[in-house]
């Protein structure tokens, strides 16, 4: 058994190029935790970020990159974890996914349903667990009620929107260009808006007959905030789950009150282990048997092998995905 | 009978004196309604604001002024009310509290309980609807946890405490002198800070071991928005209910996301009959019990019959209150 193994970390801060496949030694499960062979880790937005210097992994994380993985249960560390060798699973980490080992606190892991490609499972976990959290929980959204999205073909625009449709809500999005938007649609989006070409508050006044959507899904931030705020319906909800474009804004609140907005945020790495299980439970209630049956299926943008990471940050970079960028560590040919 | 009746309306907008007692005709109960002879109506923040020009009564309400009141039911309207003459009610109103008589759709109503004076009633809808509201149901405060309460001594800000160390929380306030920050502690705070002499932010830090308070109940506003940020725990929630320092705010709401801020506001009188009537129901459930055991009773500052409403309002103006100013429409002598 080797005691390495391939890993990707940064040399220094910047463009992809700063990503390097570099050996590592195989970290070993603690207690609670599972050692997994990782077949498949998404790419995520904070993966660009931590390139950029702006998003350090938490204190006692791992510098290997990588917020989610699939792969094979190849080892449990000490107490009931609740799984065992073989186990096919899909989960969320602090760090340390873009690689060939990883250690995984068992309670957030969940089970890849049969039927489930591994790549796609790896595709799951970070905008599933982002998506459930901050769209059904937090913002409470309702069958019957719209949902707006911006970025509505991002990996996260891409989930909230499947899996609200799938729960038969109403779903607007925004995206940057007549194709995005076509590819919107093509999802099951009700309608999609070119932010680019049109102004958004306006159009989605119009689609709602001027009630505004019930539940806004921003990770835009900066001007947003004024009028996500201005457009959103009475007893409307916001989730911020991340400012793109800066967390300052100059805003008139007065919509708070008067329309008894809720506007709400979160992140999933900075959230305690217990909070992540009982978000993974949820998941395993309310969102595997949809994947399972394949009603909700993370769209995939692309697939790279491991040692062409910076590839495939090269193509978040680009903002031209629709869906999910993957590492496939196990790659058939 | 008489079909008229004593009503305060405004000449035009500004300081007290532009109050005037006036003849009005009597309002008869519409189906649903109940008409009251009312006995006490709460002089509330709004009023001041009514009456400034701020804050328009809404459509088809009528120019009287008062927000809320207590009295006998004197006729039921058609439908099922399930009052009957002679009931002791205490009520929220769209607007016509200052008055003999008032209007008062019958499911918003709530029976006073045997032993709770009447004046002390009429000072009871307008604060418990909204604290209720904001600080147990949107912010939903819990045993155990910290609220910060600014404005600490007012109408909001005494019943807040009140209802608050009633269910088991810890509490802390804001208020503007020595004196009012006795009385707070006097009211069963566990600690009040003189804002004009310390920095909340800062001592309140201090109180709660760096944790920041769960809950933040806030009229203030303005620069108070970015402070309740900084200062909240993580997972807390800011009720915001007015902003006396204004609205705008120049923010920067990464604690929104670090954090997972929730932060919500809402007004009660634009609220739909059907969602005020919903509140009632819990406050009959939970508050009733507490007002009629004696355990929360509304801090009265002071009482002034109906022809005194400019001083009533000059004594709101001061500033200086503690708790509740009241307008007794049947005074003993």
């Amino acid at each position: 058994m080797t005691t390495t193994m391939r890993a990707v970390v940064a040399e220094g801060s910047g463009g992809p190029d700063v990503l390097r496949v570099v050996e590592r030694p195989r970290p070993e499960p603690g207690p609670g935790q599972i050692l997994v062979r990782v077949h498949a880790a998404g790419v995520n937005r904070p993966d660009v970020m931590q390139r950029q210097g702006n998003y350090p992994p938490p204190p006692g994380a791992s510098e290997i990159f990588g917020l989610e993985l699939a792969g094979q249960v190849e080892a449990v560390g000490s107490g009931d974890t609740g799984f065992a060798e073989g186990d096919r699973v899909m989960a969320l980490v602090h760090s340390g996914a873009y690689a060939e080992w990883a250690v995984v606190d068992a309670p957030t892991a969940i089970r890849v349903p049969e039927g489930l490609e591994m790549v796609a499972a790896g595709a799951v976990p970070e905008t599933f667990f982002t998506v459930w959290s901050n769209v059904f929980e937090r913002a409470a959204l309702k069958e019957g009620e719209t949902l707006l999205v911006h970025g509505g073909t991002s990996g996260i625009g891409t989930t909230a929107l499947l899996l609200a449709k799938a729960r038969g809500s109403r779903v607007i999005v925004t995206a940057g260009s007549d194709a995005k938007c076509a590819a919107a649609r093509d999802l099951g989006a009700d309608h999609a808006v070119n932010y680019r070409e049109a102004d958004f508050v306006a159009e989605v006044q119009a689609l709602t007959d001027g009630a505004g959507p019930d539940v806004i899904l921003d990770m835009v931030g900066g001007p947003y905030v004024q009028r996500n705020l201005d457009l959103i319906a009475t007893d409307g909800r916001i989730a911020q789950i991340a400012f793109l474009q800066g967390s300052r804004a100059d805003l008139d609140l007065q919509p708070l009150l008067m329309k008894r907005v809720t506007l709400t945020g979160s992140t999933l790495r900075a959230r305690p282990v217990a909070m992540k299980a009982k978000l993974a439970r949820a998941l395993e209630d309310q969102v595997v048997p949809l994947l399972a049956e394949g009603r909700v299926l993370p769209p995939i943008d692309s697939v790279f092998p491991l040692e062409e990471v910076a590839r495939a940050h090269a193509r978040m970079d680009s903002s031209e995905h629709v869906g999910k960028i993957v590492l496939d560590m196990q790659p058939q040919e």
